[in-house]
């Protein structure tokens, strides 16, 4: 594998897809772009069909596993037709979202337990690990409140299952990012837009030097 | 669990479904109908969509561990909403096809590993095992032979790929039969299909007799 690997890792609300919209806008403009920006489930068509069904109108009655098998199916397809297409020929890829989403999310916030969700995933996408992860880190309430201000006026009161919830899942990253000191960096991600962002690109810049080759 | 929770196994063109087509017909005129004869995904709505994505246009592209991993996700759901309500209340459950096809088709077939595709399928199911498996037994050739003959007279060519793909899946039937002998009963299905049913009948009789109790 000739590329790098570079995910990023954050709660809802964190900011974290602002500031990979930033950086892409920049990455534009200062590099020759080889690397390329890219989400789960990445726009092949059997992910999005996978992504289809975990949003769509059954998915009320979805079971918690069944939920956290789809997710590493979708990965196991991205993984395969996009992410190490591009790695081989020597690219930098950048990923809004891998396995420790599914680790915080699934094994600890909806409880189906971390260890067996990290093994599921060592299935999924045969132990290919990150080079790099960036976590965006904030607390719950924090990315609650942006996420509601974004999404509706209605929607403004933090009911206290979704507080426990996202209690779980961010305990859960700074957890990951203690066992996995070398390849997870965190970033508070409590401060204004502009700030974050600069702090995500001085850490880019200096982790990954040959991404701002021109 | 006060249900009993039976599974029918065997390659393709081994006589299985057409089996429980007459087992069917058998027990709605001779019982009071405390069972539930199903396959997965079963009917309900979100393992439905998961075999159309299994089968649809875009499953050439899909990677052997994506397909694993969506028949897991498929079976799950069907366990969920389907399997688990049937055994809580008393039913007997006769599934066709469980956890054992896709050890020996993805597992050893695909050669993706019986071991891994079992732990995978442990996590599907959380562990539920059949209390019995009953096995159709046919060598390959035999399985698909029969498979073109039903199809179409144009594929009439038994290329060496599907032979060794068919091998591989039987010899890992066989060994499961061989490693839970408690659990398994293997049915010599190169047979008559009337002979088949016969035996499988008199075996469900003698191992569950509940199950005919009018």
């Amino acid at each position: 594998m000739k590329g790098k690997f570079v995910t990023f890792e954050g709660l809802d609300g964190s900011g974290k897809t602002s500031v990979l919209n930033r950086l892409e806008n920049y990455l534009q403009q200062k590099t020759s772009a080889n690397y390329l920006l890219t989400r789960e489930p990445g726009g092949n068509q059997i992910a999005e069909q996978i992504r289809r069904l975990l949003l769509g109108a059954g998915s009320l009655k979805m079971d918690a596993r069944t939920e956290a098998l789809l997710y590493a199916a979708a990965r196991r397809q991205h993984l395969v037709e996009t992410v190490l297409p591009a790695l081989t020929v020597g690219k930098f890829v950048l990923c809004d979202r891998y396995v420790d989403s599914s680790i915080a999310y699934q094994g600890a916030g909806r409880q189906l337990g971390e260890t067996e969700i990290a093994r599921l995933n060592e299935f999924a996408t045969d132990g290919l690990q990150p080079d790099l992860t960036v976590y965006f880190d904030v607390p719950p309430t924090v990315g609650l409140k942006r996420i509601n201000l974004h999404r509706s006026n209605q929607i403004n009161r933090l009911d206290q299952e979704s507080k426990d919830f996202y209690q779980r899942v961010r305990k859960s990253y700074l957890r990951l990012a203690t066992d996995f000191p070398k390849r997870f960096v965190t970033i508070d991600a409590t401060a204004e837009l502009t700030e974050v962002s600069r702090q995500t690109l001085e850490l880019l810049q200096s982790r990954l030097p040959l991404l701002f080759k021109a």
